[in-house]
């Protein structure tokens, strides 16, 4: 099964699937050449980056071993967008609009299919919602530890916010028994407008704390 | 079942778990704020605290979905403990010993209910001691991985310790055939005690290496 | 069951896995040492260098609880060979070269066993090539994040590179039905000498990135 794990088989769903494995694998095989990694590091953190969100939510479930390690396609995906990244490297600045829009996709796409490969487990309404996230955003907090620096989710432009839509908009679509087709693509789309409004308007959470740089300190 | 996974189903019990989930999330946030973290990034550290070594206890017993995404009211009390953290960012300073004496319940407690649940599902003495620890200890470690630091744990006064003492005390009785109804209370309690005179009086682990300071290097 | 998760149970195969089990402890000792952690900071980190890899791979696979927390003498080993490290804290330097030499016996050897174990279970040749090398490789990831710096796997010499080899050989091995005894032995070989040549050569992926201070640039 694909690393978002799909339940529905569809052929589109696949394809949705393979890019944004495809578009996280970037995200990761283009911080492991700023930090200069080698070869195997930019692979292997550009995989994780991909897949690691759906393993932790598979661990969570008990459904074993996690997707990413038992589908080929998804490893193959994941290592041939990070030849070209790794490629590419000198002009990957030109290409972060791309990349960008493809990880929006990914991320409002793997928090829907994270929370109903958690309903069809059996887990909660709130478990369920909870799983989505970490299925969208995972792969990004283990990208940002394995690089030592914090995880971008805890502090930039609305990120894991737009996962939580998602994912909870599907999970009270399926308590309510809104199942008609559309409902995943619906409640997926709604995750990556937000998130590319967010990067558009630089729309972000408040943040805790005193700026001690504050003139009224 | 709560965060340090009730065996009993006392209310008092319960009350304890809550206030040591409400110690832990209020270090959680606390560390946050000092980072300025955003808003999600702080109830995000906090839960992760307060509920990340009882998940990782689940995860290595086959306990699935592990307690704290499966039971509202843990999320519900970190939740309303990190709220009341990033409120009162800037008097936390004045809060110090009161969270600092619930942390210290927490950490007794929880490395006693970490290792009844070890127990309950079979885990041999020695899992138990150190599943309770981790139940106990995990969250911390955790969080500090999250903001990029090493864990407090690993170099500071006593805190594992006082862990592995209180969970040690509760599998010992629970081998000895020690089960009367305080055993938990008096093991727990043996760990808070260990981890408020460690604070008061800078008890440390000796460090390993060399000081390059040292005048008589 | 050892950290190295013995399939077969002869005494020569437990005597190796207890010394890739001491050599991984050292060299998570050691690195504690620098950091100047505390006892327990430096018994845990060591733990955790030679045992995480393997935990890992068990929470994978689904074999609760992992090794390492279940059975004695592999946190015996592990207790034993950080005492001598931090005891000789001022000589380790010295000892450079043998711990190398046993960091690469147990490289080579838990990523073989860490393949088998995976096969036993049931996994695909694909995922018991990953586990393997999760095996292998997982503890030094998990020393260095604690230690809250890049996986030295992801940038230095070629590390990971020979556990992919012997966990592959195994795997090819075990799927043409090429099952003699002496496979295991082989294939483990095989990562061994590539780590030490690896080591005395100076051999290393390629880096990705631009190299900022070229000349050319």
């Amino acid at each position: 099964m694909p690393c978002g794990a799909a339940v529905t088989d569809g052929a589109l769903f696949v394809l949705v699937d393979l890019l944004g494995t495809a578009a996280f694998s970037i995200s990761g095989a283009a911080a492991a050449t700023e930090r200069r990694l080698d070869l195997f590091g930019a692979y292997a953190v550009a995989f994780m980056t991909a897949c690691g969100g759906g393993m932790v939510r598979d661990l969570c479930l008990g459904s074993l071993p996690p997707v990413g390690i038992s589908d080929w396609r998804y490893v193959a995906c994941s290592a041939a967008a990070s030849t070209v990244t790794i490629a590419a490297a000198s002009s990957i600045e030109r290409l972060r609009h791309p990349v960008m829009f493809f990880d929006a996709l990914g991320l409002g796409f793997f928090a829907v299919v994270g929370a109903q490969k958690a309903l069809a487990h059996g887990a909660s309404p709130g478990a369920a919602i909870v799983l989505g996230t970490v299925t969208a955003v995972g792969g990004g907090v283990i990208r940002d530890v394995l690089l030592n620096r914090i995880p971008a989710i805890l502090e930039r432009e609305l990120y894991a916010m737009a996962a939580i839509a998602a994912a909870s908009l599907r999970v009270v679509a399926e308590v309510n028994g809104w199942t008609i087709g559309q409902t995943p693509w619906l409640a997926a789309g709604v995750g990556v407008v937000i998130r590319l409004l967010a990067v558009r308007h630089s729309w972000r959470l408040p943040l805790v704390g005193r700026d001690e740089r504050d003139p009224a300190r």
